[in-house]
């Protein structure tokens, strides 16, 4: 059974409203007056990090992509549990566990460690509450939106390539220490129409933001905001290379966000491609997808 | 580092109030009037489930093993969150997660589903509200007091032997489907003084209830509820065998419980021993310890 069989056959079984079809990278639960964002995202060798790499750094990435989901719900953080496969370099994942657990000021609640079999998996469900009602969804784009994303496409992949060929030339902390966009998203929440964020690349995220939403999103590739170092020839891939953790959200035509962003493009009624890239359905691939 | 060692240290990067020190099996936070409890455990194959065993299975015992610690706290159970690793088993792992949902009523919430790379490993992250104040823990023991623990002790490890050694003669379900015990833990919370789940083995997990509430407890052997079919010789094994999930709790001294259960000793002033079984500190191995 491939993820995508799997996943559909999961959300048979998840019909809660609280669970949003498993489609939008959270789960929100009213409690006592307040709603609960909750995620977990799962890491494993050789599938999310670099065999060799600095295990704190995988630390540091597990709570920074927990965290970028909260924030693109605008939730505050309120704390994360761990789920750890003990079998070497612990001692570097706790420096690095200890300098996100500070750096994005959440507490660690609890968890479980076990043994592990084989490759290194580890697990981290983050909570949070959110701050505006309603939560954003990457439902809720209209025709006429202008299309927004934080910060810079394409960092992550020249730094992971400068660390996959063991260069020293390149900057790799994009890549390896991700920032998730936190205060952005809480200031950006109760204005956006829609906003996820920029986990898997920019053209198959907002691919599926236009289908979440029923609109076409249409994307100038020349206003996209990429590192000053991206060779020409390889602005395409930036625009399908994850791991950037951005946000990427809508607003009513004219509105200006309140926090450093670049609009990219604007929402047009649905046509026959959910998305274009300078005017045509964009070829290729459009980003990560965990089947290929 | 060895896991005691990396728990240490995790504990030192968990010092929010909620974390109860890593020592609880659960965090509880304070959140808009109400007490959320969340728990998280990772299940390997081939340290938590024998290979070959029936998929359908792990994911029951996934489900019900989180709950139970949710049971031990009297939580209601809201909802949970899978961290699910591909490769192999997914058609039944769904028909026992979707049973174990049915069957216990808890919405699956999200999560995340990753390529595995090796063994199996999957996550499961419990959350659940308080249904009194406080919510019990491992250290409300005293001096006096009795205690009880619900069901019998060994019908797992019975079970674990028979599935081991493919022998049908002998029902596996206490060890294959453990049912947490939900209701009676609600009905309890408000009357105990410690409670907590017997999921490592009660001599284990009794000296654990005994330390964290600066108490001797003393254990009668031969007032624990085995199995009919448990042979004489093997008592003192199931008193140290994992997974049965029931609820170890403690009474004042003449309240009687208000759901079946057996009471097996009493709370006396912290001597030098922690436990004692039958009068004496017991020798040999207590239960099942993640370094052995």
């Amino acid at each position: 059974m491939d993820e995508a069989a799997f996943i559909a056959a999961l959300r048979a079984l998840a019909p809660d409203p609280a669970a949003r079809g498993l489609d939008d990278d959270v789960a929100v639960i009213a409690l006592g007056g307040e709603h609960l964002i909750l995620t977990h995202d799962m890491m494993v060798e050789g599938v999310h990090w670099l065999p060799g790499q600095d295990p704190a750094d995988v630390a540091w990435k597990l709570v920074a992509t927990n965290l970028s989901d909260l924030a693109a719900k605008g939730a505050q953080p309120l704390g994360v549990l761990l789920g750890y496969g003990l079998g070497g370099g612990e001692e570097r994942f706790l420096v690095g566990l200890g300098e996100a657990l500070l750096a994005f000021a959440v507490p660690l609640l609890g968890g479980d460690t076990v043994r592990r079999a084989g490759a290194a998996a580890h697990g981290l469900t983050a909570l949070g509450r959110a701050t505006c009602l309603p939560v954003p969804t990457r439902g809720g784009a209209r025709p006429g939106d202008a299309l927004w994303v934080t910060g810079m496409l394409g960092d992550a992949m020249l730094g992971f390539e400068a660390l996959r060929d063991a260069r020293s030339d390149r900057d790799t902390t994009r890549f390896a220490r991700p920032v998730p966009r936190l205060a952005e998203g809480q200031a950006l929440a109760p204005l956006v129409g829609a906003m996820m964020d920029v986990s898997d690349g920019l053209l198959l995220d907002a691919t599926r933001m236009a289908l979440a939403s029923g609109v076409t999103l249409a994307i100038d590739s020349a206003a996209c905001p990429v590192p000053a170092d991206l060779p020409a020839t390889r602005r395409r891939d930036a625009l399908a290379w994850g791991d950037d953790y951005e946000l990427l959200f809508t607003l009513p035509a004219g509105q200006a966000p309140p926090c450093p962003a670049t609009c990219i493009g604007h929402a047009q009624p649905a046509g026959a491609a959910p998305l274009l890239l300078d005017g045509a359905g964009p070829q290729g691939r459009l980003g990560y997808q965990h089947q290929q």
